[in-house]
């Protein structure tokens, strides 16, 4: 039977993995650095977000060096934005039922 | 320092949690079994998210009895829907970055 939790991604229902798949559908690209800031959370959680939202093939990462330093940064894949607005829709239709 | 994720309540972070408190924002109150069908819970799984809710302050329980049967429903507090609103905003302010 059909229910109102049907279309919601088990994957972005955690608040970091929500918040990493908003901030990378709106840039380019973004390191690790400022997706630590902008949400606040430690190396160790970040991290295991990004690899669990990487293994569902829906973000890539990229390693580079700015001068000597070396940086990581992420992007969301295709795959990545149709599961996220498939959630976003489902989430809406959920919230907005009145 | 203040981070995208401040005000997402972790009460419910959960979607059958969220589902719930929509439903019943929505309506003056709900029968455990419409609750159940709308979300295509199980018993003990619903009954554990309601009492996570209840025991927060979130919702009420009332029951009684429809001619010869048990009936128990449910209603959202004040605390329950300044709490969800509060959380229905900091979701929408997260995802619509953009």
């Amino acid at each position: 039977m059909k229910s109102l939790l049907d279309n919601i991604n088990k994957a972005f229902e955690n608040k970091s993995r929500l918040g990493i798949m908003s901030i990378l559908s709106v840039n380019d690209s973004v390191s690790f650095v400022r997706l630590k800031e902008l949400l606040g959370l430690s190396d160790g959680n970040l991290a295991s977000h990004i690899r669990s939202l990487e293994e569902a093939g829906y973000l890539t990462t990229q390693k580079q060096f700015i001068g000597r330093r070396p940086n990581t940064s992420f992007s969301i894949t295709e795959k990545g934005r149709k599961a996220f607005e498939e959630h976003i829709a489902a989430l809406e239709a959920l919230i907005r039922m009145s």
